[in-house]
């Protein structure tokens, strides 16, 4: 018997205050069909990524009570952090992991979006393979203008919602449901605390600048930590392969006398894009590969040469089947 | 008064027959209005870059006698190199440098384009920004299948030349005419003789496979050199600037234990592609930059740290003005 698996990561608007970060995501615990593997609260980016695992039937259901949860909670009017964002629940993605296609994934996404539109009065927008139009595949495009322009965006005929009103819920803003093949969200961590630095890395790396095809990228200041950081999303690793992101940015780096310090992923990784990285590095320094290594040595690589932080066997998609 | 100066590039399919090629180019030299900067024959490429800098009006009745002799020398059936091409000869731009526009460039290329057709009795493609389609803006598009596939090509109405016969030249072949922007031709040298690696590294950096925006590239072995080379176009050296293709070129060689032995400028380059390179390895380098420096110490600085080979002030556009 078919048993589909996805991943399906929500991101929330809040992400300073655990408890209320508890209370949304508990209806999504301890549930027949699909696991919470984990919550990423950043308080720079007052935002927090969520990811489950499983049977995208099974999810629906908690993710409207997930959702309801988000509206009662948190206010849009009141946010601020260094992500862009136009709702309380911003984005909920559908990634097929296993024996499902990405077709499949998109007739998730619209069922989830419908109920979310009804049972919550809030405007939803199809985005990436479920976008009803081209100009609704890339999702800065749909948020651009955040949460702050929406109302008056949604005006435009141009910009109607694909469910719910035209007129944007006061507090929860809008929020954009999709399905898109496996992306690596990544973050390199660099020593200043110039953001100008990051953000003239950020343009030589990435697609829209001139940089590479599959990169999108942007600068921000991480408040907490206190340094800059070049934040991305690696749409397809298999063509823009982490290392290679990874050593552009250190070169370019270089011309500022700024080191590259750490990186990070958020949410989960293909434990084949780790191994394309790890794989570089032994054949340029002229150390064997074994592509079926454990994936505790596998981690142990991936630190040394990605300067991974944050990181352990969890974030590998793999690890969680 | 006005003085529009251009840089005009033809390309011929003759690079070992010295005599030939004197022949041939002949017709440039010595003009009024416009100089013949360099002929550049390849052996291994079997083809020869030729350069004019001038005004476009006075180069229009020379380069008809210079295609007449290519036509009249050059036998495309007999014709064998490492390059791709079409033609006797196989591309011929304008490129605008002082007090004209684009927009001026490409009246010229549909002069010069209508005028071959007439005289010589060939087909005429125009391309990039004379193209008449999307479909003839890249000139691989054009070139596609080469000088054996193209009379079967032009049969297709999609491929039915802008000038001259829909049947082909038998020994001249075809011709690409058009304007373009200035780009550098641009090449780097590996340390080894196997083109399966350039053929890696180029599909690392070129924008068709993932890598970066703005940069063609291709794998070739130069027999007469003993080594592989990656031969690329950067489009857009403001946006994707030398020093970082060179730079990831080198990355990316190293998996397989090569070094970039050097790098070549094919034809002319403008003088600030060269400053935006020596001004990021001398940053790097926690060394001074000065943007005014002479040209002949802006000439040391780029073959220090681009490994440049025979390269001298004449390869700087802004030099032969």
């Amino acid at each position: 018997m078919k048993n589909p698996i996805v991943q399906c990561v929500p991101n929330i608007s809040e992400g300073k205050d655990i408890k209320k970060i508890e209370y949304i995501t508990e209806p999504l615990k301890h549930q027949v069909g699909f696991k919470l593997i984990s919550v990423e609260p950043d308080k720079d980016y007052h935002r927090s990524v969520i990811t489950l695992i499983g049977n995208p039937e099974d999810m629906i259901e908690p993710l409207i009570k997930f959702f309801m949860r988000a509206q009662e909670t948190i206010d849009m009017r009141k946010h601020q952090g260094e992500h862009s964002r136009m709702g309380a629940v911003d984005v909920c993605p559908f990634i097929p992991i296993l024996d499902i296609t990405i077709e499949e994934c998109v007739s998730y996404a619209k069922l989830l979006a419908e109920k979310v539109a009804q049972e919550l009065n809030v405007s939803v927008f199809l985005y990436a393979k479920a976008a009803q139009n081209e100009d609704r595949i890339n999702l800065p495009d749909i948020r651009k203008g955040e949460f702050e322009a929406m109302n008056d965006k949604m005006k435009d005929p141009k910009w109607m919602p694909d469910f719910g009103p035209t007129e944007m819920h006061p507090s929860f803003g809008v929020v954009a449901i999709g399905a898109r093949i496996p992306l690596v969200a990544y973050n390199i961590d660099l020593s200043t605390t110039d953001e100008k630095i990051a953000r003239s890395i950020a343009r030589a790396i990435r697609q829209s600048s001139g940089g590479f095809q599959y990169i999108q990228a942007g600068p921000v200041f991480l408040e907490e930590r206190g340094h800059a950081q070049v934040t991305m999303n690696i749409l397809d690793f298999k063509k823009n392969p982490i290392y290679r992101i990874f050593e552009t940015v250190q070169m370019e780096a270089k011309r500022y006398q700024v080191d590259v310090t750490g990186s990070e992923v958020v949410g989960l990784i293909p434990k084949e894009a780790l191994c394309d990285s790890v794989k570089y590095y032994r054949l340029a320094n002229k150390e064997s590969f074994n592509k079926d290594m454990e994936i505790s040595e596998l981690i142990v690589q991936s630190k040394k040469y990605l300067k991974l932080r944050d990181f352990d066997e969890l974030k590998i998609i793999e690890a969680n089947l």
